[in-house]
């Protein structure tokens, strides 16, 4: 597969006062990418109706360049590794068009039965779906 | 019964590009009021097991005043009016300490059953609950 | 001009405990909306310049049917009044593709000079560059 | 010094579908005890005075339980280590009066001169400063 990628264009309301976009609004675009990710290339409604959720536990994030009003993002993601019982994507957000890193962040997941509340093992038609979200 | 207050101090995070709160923002500072006002005085746990909910059906708020970094902001709640099917709360935020006005909202909301996702008359126990909001 | 569209996929980070998109996050789709609307029809790199901005005084919402997972909304935004110091864009949220009213509102917004903050009379090439949001 | 507290009761607009705290808040959390922490203990005003500015460029999080409506949280906050040119608060969240951990964080900072825009060496008066913020 290749690299998902998904545009926002940062708003007003996604700065602080420095003008430049706050912490916690970059895991919004984090996620807002990960949802349309997930929607291109994973059936969501079967995984719905099976009671399986994507928990994340774990996200570590670099802010390397602020990004100011009216700039256009890319967020690049891909699943990057797969364990037992986690998995993790790799997301970069770009200026887009362009090589400039503005952040980069490890989103660590695990799949979980909604019903049991427990931590899935990642291995057969699981592992398959997670597959395609390789880069 | 007396007026309901909540405090909140303006945070880097609350903020947008001119250093001011941004509006959406505000909505949250009046729902947070709201929670704690209904936790103070309704048995919401009583309300969650006979499935009853408040749903918003209509805001209407006026920005009078920007607030700004370490502004300390009193919310101001009452129940102002209540209908056959709705009831309104009013919530101003003031700098706290003083009479002036940073914003004023109205907030219209319904009694929903959960189960049937229909809204309940405001009659009998809900409303001698309801009641209690009142300054 | 014609009606300035937005689309929005309400997403997991949207939705509150009932499973709809909450109160306070509509203002963000709908600040969304403008911006958009903004940067499609107005030089704002120019208002930027000349010290020039929007600041929203009075928003009034109401909440029509929820939205949930997974919903294609799509924001219909157009100026629908000006008076001689503030204007009005009224911003309607539908089911995307179907007549069905999610939410509408009124924004009242004033031109604010930044270093004044003084809100300017509309008229002259302001009003000029609003009439274009007309639809 | 002792630890820093600060107290955050989990509200309606703070959860995802799932009933539980959404991702991105708790980075508004931390943020929020941060801010309490800084207030309590550093002289922000004259820091802002002297345009310096606390910029964070990395953050580790681990979520550990999931918290739902009405949950007392505290986070625990800690200046847990200072380097050349940067430094990192550590935070826990927990639900309050109990060892039961929901979530921590390594949050890395440095200190901005706004003007040059660039990170200033952690020595002299802003080493001390910082240091009132170790446990």
């Amino acid at each position: 597969m290749t690299l998902h990628r998904t545009d926002i264009t940062v708003r007003g309301f996604h700065l602080d006062l420095y003008g430049h976009v706050n912490n916690a609004r970059y895991l919004e675009f984090l996620e807002e990418a990960r949802w349309s990710m997930l929607d291109d290339r994973i059936d969501l409604a079967d995984w719905q109706v099976r009671g399986l959720a994507l928990t994340v536990v774990k996200i570590s994030i670099n802010y390397r360049r602020a990004a100011s009003l009216g700039d256009k993002l890319e967020v690049r993601s891909a699943l990057s590794e797969m364990r037992r019982k986690s998995a993790t994507i790799q997301q970069r957000v770009f200026l887009k068009n362009t090589d400039t890193l503005v952040a980069d962040a490890d989103v660590t997941f695990v799949v979980v039965d909604v019903k049991s509340e427990k931590a899935l093992p990642i291995e057969g038609d699981i592992a398959e779906a997670l597959n395609v979200l390789r880069s």
